[in-house]
């Protein structure tokens, strides 16, 4: 590892230590930006199988481990219905000081979360930044994690007013150290984008494939998809609970988009079956000349 | 080329030469397979640009060239619905004696045009063959033909009962040549089939960016969409004109295949709207685990 660089954190515990919380890890130790990182995950499994493939420096198996008082920054890459659980269970034992972020797919919800467990926990709020880097894949898992995950890809900071500018600044620097090119939003304006961008396409594509499971012979359909079939389907492999949790959290902003769809395939089935023509080859073009020409921000 | 082969096929016209016609031709040139390639194209730079590129031998104009006496194989690349007006065209000029196959995407109505004009021209039921090589992509025209697009590609066969097996094992050995893996199925199966595995996937692509296109922010919001968004809309960049056809011509199958999607999407909202959450999990895990283990034939 990489010690020469000046570490952004010190002791670093990392809660999730699958793809991104792993990749997370690794990245971080191969530049020097952390001086040492602690695991948990709450399959033991999991936190050995980090350990073993040396991601974290040291595992621990829950909140009474006597490590976590020298912790000056926590990252948090679990499924985001369970941040209010694992931080009422840390928060007590975690140093007043420690810097908090998250590495998840919504934000309203996940700021909502830290804003009422600030009454119980003064201060959480200005220590607290959301971080979303527009980084993963169907794989899942520690052994998924690559020291580069985040390298180019873009990362969406969002902080509440309650945060100081050194704070976001300090947030902002270990992402970029890592890779990221940083952007910041207020989360209601990230979860309308990210619910028309991300969660809509992952729910369609779940719902195309058990749609097509529900089918006669529809199974045996889809072994005869091409790269077609292969590419539009690919997110349907996704993690079930981490899908799960993201369209319920994110439902209003991703059953918004859904309804704008379901009123475009209505029209595009109705020019169909009319037989319109010029409507079907209008609607097809519009979306054709978009994507041909969109690139990857 | 290799020319030690002894070819399949003496003069072959190629109906359509953009990325696939534009490969059947590559295809069966580089591996001997044909003598001598002849291609058309409606319009006049598509037929220059496929001679520029070594495409083809040589090129003509229309129905009216004196070469077209020669020919004995005949490969039809061009939208669906331009399939009876390029026939009408140049079946009365070509050998009654000649091969035709098709390399489109759907088959029912590729016969029923074929069983039309056979009326007129007796004996067409009995030498054409429909075949769908699972290949392509959003890359259109000349410059797209590759000479192993087709190798390990699946590639359906559909020929009537009018067809001698000779017949039909002649156009398959041309296609294995080129290194597909063939296999026979009637019209009505294979339109089922594609309606959902290929046609309904283009038809959701097309239509969910049309729809975020009509939303506000909407293409703002594309901008930032990440590895997810790219693969599931890679489809969407395809031919307005070649899915419009197929879109109408296998309307019935996709349709029926998009009313399943529908009430999937209904359930899985539903649930959402619901707060069941054991709902959502089982549909998600259900296509997570197919998706998973689904590996492309």
């Amino acid at each position: 590892m990489n010690k020469e660089a000046s570490p952004i954190f010190k002791n670093m515990l990392a809660i999730g230590v699958g793809l991104i919380g792993g990749s997370v890890c690794l990245s971080a130790r191969k530049r020097g930006l952390v001086r040492h990182v602690l695991g948990f995950s709450r399959r033991l499994e999991t936190t050995h199988e980090a350990l073993r493939l040396g991601l974290v420096d040291e595992c621990i198996t829950g909140p009474g481990d006597f490590n976590l008082r020298n912790v000056d920054a926590v990252v948090l890459s679990i499924p985001v219905q369970q941040y209010r659980k694992v931080l009422m269970d840390f928060l007590p034992v975690l140093p007043a000081s420690c810097l908090i972020f998250d590495a998840g797919s919504t934000k309203t919800d996940v700021q909502a979360v830290v804003d009422e467990l600030d009454l119980q926990f003064p201060g959480l709020r200005s220590r607290f930044v959301g971080v979303h880097p527009i980084a993963g894949g169907e794989k899942q898992g520690p052994s998924a994690a690559s020291p580069d995950l985040f390298v180019d890809r873009n990362c969406i900071v969002c902080a509440s007013d309650a945060v100081s500018e050194g704070t976001v600044a300090k947030v902002e620097s270990f992402w970029n150290a890592m890779g990221a090119r940083l952007s910041r939003m207020n989360p209601a304006d990230h979860d309308d984008m990210f619910g028309a961008v991300s969660h809509l396409p992952h729910f369609l594509a779940f719902a195309y494939v058990a749609a097509l499971l529900d089918t006669p012979n529809g199974e045996r359909f889809m072994l005869e998809g091409g790269a077609g079939f292969r590419d539009f389907t690919r997110i349907a492999a996704s993690s079930p609970e981490m899908w799960a949790d993201i369209f319920q959290n994110n439902a209003t902003a991703m059953l918004r988009s859904l309804s704008a769809f379901e009123s475009t395939i209505a029209d595009l089935r109705h020019a169909i079956e009319q037989g319109n023509r010029s409507e079907i080859e209008k609607t097809l073009t519009r979306a054709s000349v978009f994507r041909k020409n969109w690139t990857q921000a």
